[in-house]
């Protein structure tokens, strides 16, 4: 089979006549499709209701030290979630604090702080004349809302398999402006890249020029395995950090947003003694304390790590087949055609496509057109702009398999004629 | 009876060590009381318990409008829990938002975004040489713990008994540099005013300045009443605003933290359409949303005001007989003597004392040495400073009855100390 690139104008041209046929019957059907949400699906929600009535009326609502968790106090969460959330993150419970529902919100207020108040001690970087900050490429789309917000400089760096292309990294940070680095380390939004040990290690052996640079290390995926939790071993890059000296250079992140709810889960952060203190001292001025009772809930029903990875097989079960399905039919339609190509991942929430340069936007508004819609193109990129146009994430996680079958089918069809147009122009 | 102030040298003298003879008999009781702490008590959080399972796992977790609470969507809160607050509040749904457990956040976060971003196109406070805000005193300190955290300066206002002395605001507000006052309308925290019609008419007829000025309306207690919700009647501020051409110049909020549970709450702004539509914009980079399932939860528990009404009867049936009682105990052992005074609050969570000038902190420091801890004289003053030394707040919520007589007949035994003490002083 020939590539499109390796196809005649004529060829080319039978070629796209045909797919916009096809095209034409599936715009007849009138259908509307999603594959832009990164959000569970109604059965992976069900798998949890258990968590509605596990504490009961009659209940006990004291934590292990005897602390009511329905009154004030305990305002950076109770032991026994620490103990969870450490083992979540892979890290001492002491190295944590449990925050409210969503991880985001810490690290907007993180950035905030950093901003008015400035971190441990140093100047606000509201007082420098530049911040900024590294954005490995494609990357989640909220975090660089957040720099974004607070007029902070994104500088683009791009992915590799193994994480952040280290080289361009440790060249950037000997700009003292250059402040932080966000991070997805395990299956990484939207690749599904988990960082090597290499990369770890050189991320945590970084000499910035800013003694206040930070590592924004968003282990959103930590238990989001799609063929169990061998796949995401990783090191752990607060240890790492502290061997090479740098113990107070990355705040992790991790909630249980797709483990129990999205919105009505807890969140935390492990940091260093010295930034948890820090990080105190304005969370005591912030809140009076997070829910406590929530956090209570989430132990009672999950218990340990060991019960946190049985609930997250229930949901790989549920995700496996969508992510094969999708995998299945871009193999089927798209292989050898030179029409994009695709990563195979081993966890988290999206499949990465890859057009050839210059037709992302062009494939987002075909399907768009057909009734499929797709995370918009450029949106996992600072200010919404792929330089090169090919990048298309696709979350196949929200819809039946049936829709998710005819979407993705819908999908290939439109990499095929946006590749084929492509070409088409190419040729003159 | 004569007062302190009316007895010879030797009345003094005799009195004080009659008092001192008692004061040693408690000592040395080894006492552990405390009547520093402004939560519920254990009996009443226990009329929440219905909470816990009002959701069960066979339940539709559906709003109104046909939303999934339990996924990603509906930042600004679902609509049923937009009605709720709103009742509470006395504005109209549209008028509210939903935001986490604490509405103390909600006001952390907007003055952090004044400061890092502007109100409503404005220019940011961090750019201006100058900013301040206005603090009624008595008032709530961790409405001043925020001010201070950034740096902001706060200037002292006199409270009356229809709330802050208007002329001083009126005066104060020509000032520039001034940028908000801080309220708790109703059973202001400590001294249990209700803000006069009059008060709220001058608030919302204010011409300051500043454009960006705000009134942070923290109804705290809107639903806290001790013998029924017709002492806590207010005038509506937003809406006397508007009337008054000053739609955008007041921030309200309320949260369920004294009404379910503290801290496993939901809380609410209102504010007009221009002031919601510019929080929203930093909300939706801050957070994916806020826990929906927990908004749920409230909603189909509570259901409408009169739910909630009937619910904090049953708060105001605890609260009741201790507030009577401290009240009782003062006005036995202290009236007629000039050893300070009370007032008699109908709602909130404290009772404010005035003691004679310059006995305050004396009085905090007698009663810890008994057993008894009371919140540091100066708290509810910017800077933690009571330049008169006058008010303690006490806060009979959470001891037993039993506990809560001995403390306050300690506490009325070191204000006669105190006072005699201060008395014999002057004498020379």
């Amino acid at each position: 089979m020939d590539t499109y690139a390796q196809m005649t104008k004529e060829g080319l041209q039978q070629e796209l006549e045909r797919l916009r046929k096809t095209y034409r019957t599936y715009q007849a059907k009138g259908l509307q499709l999603d594959m832009s949400r990164g959000k569970p699906s109604t059965e992976q929600l069900d798998i949890g209701m258990g968590l509605m009535n596990v504490l009961e009326p009659t209940d006990e609502m004291l934590t292990e030290d005897g602390m009511d968790t329905r009154n004030y106090g305990g305002v950076d969460g109770i032991p026994e979630a620490k103990r969870l959330m450490a083992e979540i993150m892979d890290v001492r419970p002491e190295q944590v604090m449990i925050y409210g529902n969503s991880s985001l919100n810490i690290m907007y207020d993180l950035v905030a702080r950093a901003m008015l108040l400035g971190l441990l001690g140093k100047k606000p970087w509201r007082c420098e004349k530049d911040v900024a900050f590294l954005c490995p490429v494609p990357g989640y789309d909220r975090h660089f809302a957040i720099t974004e917000h607070f007029g902070i400089r994104m500088i683009n760096v791009p992915m590799t398999e193994e994480g952040p292309d280290m080289d361009r990294v440790e060249e950037l940070v000997a700009d003292p402006s250059v402040k932080g680095i966000w991070c997805v380390p395990k299956y990484s939004n939207p690749q599904g890249v988990v960082y090597s040990d290499r990369t770890i290690k050189r991320m945590a052996a970084l000499r910035p020029a800013a003694e206040d640079f930070r590592i924004f290390w968003d282990n959103a995926y930590a238990v989001h395995h799609l063929y169990g939790p061998e796949n995401g071993r990783m090191l752990n890059i607060l240890e790492e950090c502290e061997k090479a000296g740098n113990p107070d250079m990355v705040f992790m992140f991790a909630s249980t947003s797709k483990v129990s709810f999205a919105g009505a889960g807890i969140s935390a952060m492990a940091a260093s003694a010295a930034n948890l203190a820090d990080a105190k001292k304005s969370m005591v001025i912030q809140t009076i304390g997070y829910d406590k009772i929530n956090q209570l809930r989430h132990v009672r029903y999950f218990k340990d790590l060991a019960g946190v990875e049985a609930h997250m097989e229930k949901h790989a079960a549920l995700l496996r087949p969508r992510f094969e399905l999708v995998l299945s039919i871009l193999e089927r339609e798209l292989a050898g055609r030179g029409a994009g190509s695709w990563i195979r991942p081993l966890g988290g929430y999206f499949i990465t496509f890859e057009s050839v340069e210059g037709c992302a936007a062009r494939i987002v508004e075909l399907a768009k057109d057909a009734g499929v819609v797709l995370t918009p193109a450029g949106a996992p990129f600072p200010y919404g702009k792929d330089p090169e146009d090919k990048v298309i994430r696709i979350a196949p996680s929200y819809p039946t398999m049936e829709e998710l079958e005819t979407a993705t089918e819908i999908f290939a069809l439109c990499a095929r004629i946006a590749t084929a147009e492509h070409e088409l122009r190419q040729r003159g």
